[in-house]
């Protein structure tokens, strides 16, 4: 038995039928040469049959039905790894729309706290000689950048290596090019688990405490000349979510970026989720005359041996930085302009800040959201933007599970109340992957921005070409 | 709006993670001559772009989140008949293994409360050119023998009838092939809805009226010379579900009833489920020294006339039996003469009773169910039973849904706290359809149980015969 520290029992505490805690993964995966029609099924029979399983995996919360007091976790010895590991197939024809209403049912229910908080399926009948996996795990026991980290370590870079264990097997690879991959691609970015830890550290304050830090941002952040107008994501939600999932690729984000001086490649990103809105938002009679705040967690790493010195942000100091999308503006370009101004302006709030300031001053956006979702809790300031746009760096180049080459990897957040929208992004062998969850009353048709994403793109791309 | 009865939302308010509160029921279908390979993709389609959909399937609890006082129904103008109406698929080799994989995992999950408490879903990938389907449905809306009858209703003895409309729109059949066939087979048999309503009446009752009945049922049942003993089935209970489900044909049945003067066909099913929960238990380790104790809701119809002019049990009054199973007893003709014997007093005690008496006297043994459920709430009496077990008879001939043949229609039903297996049987077009619902947890490799009931017919057709 081990006490839980109140940072990630909150998660669990604040949890309901309407706030699943769960983030979840949906990869894509290509069929290896000679692979036979029961490939899948035998490989998820290896996977039900192993009997290790790393301690993280077997931890399960002690007082699964109380929900008030300390959660301290336990071991389970009882570990039922069929139930944790299933196995199931897409109706007829198979293509990736069925793949998403398969992993939005998946994503929408709660995980059993009598047990172990992950689940992992594998998911058959993917057309195109593919199958795909998706792995769903309570955020209390891992986030989704931990999470995708463990992920890459659990698959190798060689197309001809077996053997190889299951993401929940004590042996991770460690092995030199295992490492290699990791060096190349994905540094410990931990901009999501850090944001999180802020906001649960809020949380935890004592209100006067709250407000002192609160005024000292509102002065802050005086500079900041728009506020968060209401929109159809700012609602109450219910438990059922949608999924939505396509890659891009990073050329054809890198050539618009070409068109803003200085702009950077999540600049354009948010460019284009800011024209798919738009357009989404029109086409629902819903587009504020105001434009649209996100919250983009952000790493805000400065000359490491300056912050030494000055007890300045070093390291992976994480800021959330409130960025006006510029959803009013009609020209792409303009849009693009506008985002990327705000986004300088956003960093420069930090500039100079201690490690501590950028923690409190990036856990006030937050803290609504953590606070809303404890039962009785006041909300100590109103919603100051409307949606949390993420960008997870992921591996650069492709990997493989015993020879199955992985095509594409989406990462599924949490929406929070008054946040019926999220979107994650990860890179990925070339390609930006994009990840979108909703509410599925709060969002309807959900799907549409995928191709309002695409026309978002593509309408940046003529901009830079005309 | 309309205020729901307290007898309705008590299953609103003592559901939990723990305690689903719903019924499911799950049907086999033989494709139809001639269908193809999209049949059940294109009756999914069908089916969600239907419109009309009965006010039944259409109320949702008012306050879904609320958990205390009294709960009202309201109307879901905003219908999403593709959240509730689902289409799945069966991993290769779409075994009935498989189709109860799927199940258990579909049944051990909660139903939204923002919308109306019901899904249906379309399974396909079923080996030996069949499909299935998925029902399910809160307690609140709907019992499972009232789920059943309404199926049998959207389901047609014509195998050439087309344009059939689905169980959730306005015009169930009611036109006179269709009467017929509800005359030959299924009486309105209410037997569990009016135990169920009694147990609801009798813990809405103030704690002195629980006492008075309940001294006086102790009374009467001191004929009951045995006690519930302690069972692995009688302990808290987790949310996952397993669910198993085999047919037996009812000739075999019927030929072993014969062995004891006087067994009925409910007498031969008790005792396979005795054979079968001996064995389950001997090959865990678990048997108890003492007989399993079955709660048995039965109709204890009467002389109508007499009844009317004296007073006691007339229509369909319900009674629940306790019945001693005898599962301490090794030989198989021996059991099933002690379960009729115990079956035959369990009734005796009815004998004379006013229907209000007899509905009270049902209830005691019911109650601590209903009140373990209910937070904060005291257990009157310990468990009474270890199990319940429930027959619930369906339609006698061939019924067809848009001219695929239903082979199969097997009950899901509700594990409670401490009572962590449900068996309900039901018959269908000469067959004994066996439904076992059980708590993951608690009830260990239940599939075992299938091949346990047939080795038990098997003994019981062998002392027959010898």
């Amino acid at each position: 038995m081990a006490i839980m520290p109140i940072t990630d029992s909150l998660f669990l505490l604040a949890e309901s039928r309407e706030h699943p805690m769960h983030v979840g993964g949906l990869q894509l995966y290509e069929l290896p040469e000679g692979a036979g029609p029961d490939y899948v099924s035998e490989l998820h029979r290896e996977l039900v049959g192993a009997v290790d399983v790393r301690p993280l995996f077997r931890r399960r919360p002690m007082n699964p039905v109380s929900s008030l007091g300390q959660v301290a976790w336990m071991n389970d010895d009882d570990l039922d790894l069929e139930y944790h590991v299933r196995l199931s197939a897409l109706p007829r024809p198979g293509r990736v729309r069925e793949l998403l209403e398969l992993t939005s049912r998946l994503h929408g229910s709660l995980l059993d706290r009598h047990r172990p908080l992950w689940e992992f399926t594998l998911i058959e009948g993917l057309e195109g000689n593919r199958f795909a996996t998706y792995a769903k795990v309570h955020h209390s026991l891992l986030d989704g950048v931990s999470a995708l980290r463990l992920l890459q370590k659990s698959l190798s870079p060689d197309p001809d290596e077996r053997d190889m264990r299951p993401i929940w097997s004590p042996k991770v690879r460690t092995d030199a090019s295992n490492r290699r991959v990791e060096a190349d691609g994905a540094p410990p970015f931990q901009v999501l688990r850090a944001a999180a830890t802020a906001v649960r550290e809020i949380a935890g304050l004592g209100p006067t405490a709250v407000k002192v830090i609160n005024d000292a941002f509102r002065e802050q952040s005086a500079m900041l000349a728009f506020k968060a107008p209401k929109s159809i994501f700012n609602v109450p939600i219910t438990g059922a979510r949608r999924f939505a999932a396509q890659g891009w690729p990073l050329e054809r984000i890198k050539t618009v970026r070409k068109a803003v001086s200085g702009a950077t490649l999540n600049d354009v990103m948010l460019a284009m989720c800011s024209g798919a809105l738009r357009r989404y938002l029109i086409e629902l009679d819903a587009l504020p005359e105001k434009p649209l705040v996100a919250a983009i967690p952000m790493s805000l790493r400065t000359d490491t041996a300056r912050a030494a010195t000055e007890g300045t942000v070093g390291g992976n100091a994480v800021g959330i930085i409130l960025c006006n999308l510029a959803t009013d503006v009609d020209d792409p370009a303009v849009r693009l302009a506008e985002i990327r101004a705000s986004m300088l302006k956003g960093k420069e709030v930090y500039q100079g800040l201690s490690q501590l300031q950028v923690t409190a001053l990036s856990a006030i956006p937050m803290a609504p959201l953590a606070i809303a979702t404890i039962p009785g809790a006041l909300r100590i300031t109103p919603a100051t933007f409307n949606l949390l746009i993420s960008n997870v760096p992921g591996p650069h180049s492709p990997l493989y599970w015993n020879g199955a080459r992985m095509t594409g990897v989406y990462p599924l957040s949490i929406p929070y109340e008054g946040q019926a929208l999220n979107i994650t992004v990860t890179t990925y062998a070339g390609n930006l992957q994009f990840g979108l969850t909703g509410c599925r009353r709060s969002v309807p048709h959900l799907q549409r921005l995928l191709t309002h994403l695409e026309d978002s793109l593509s309408e940046l791309e003529k901009a830079v070409a005309g």
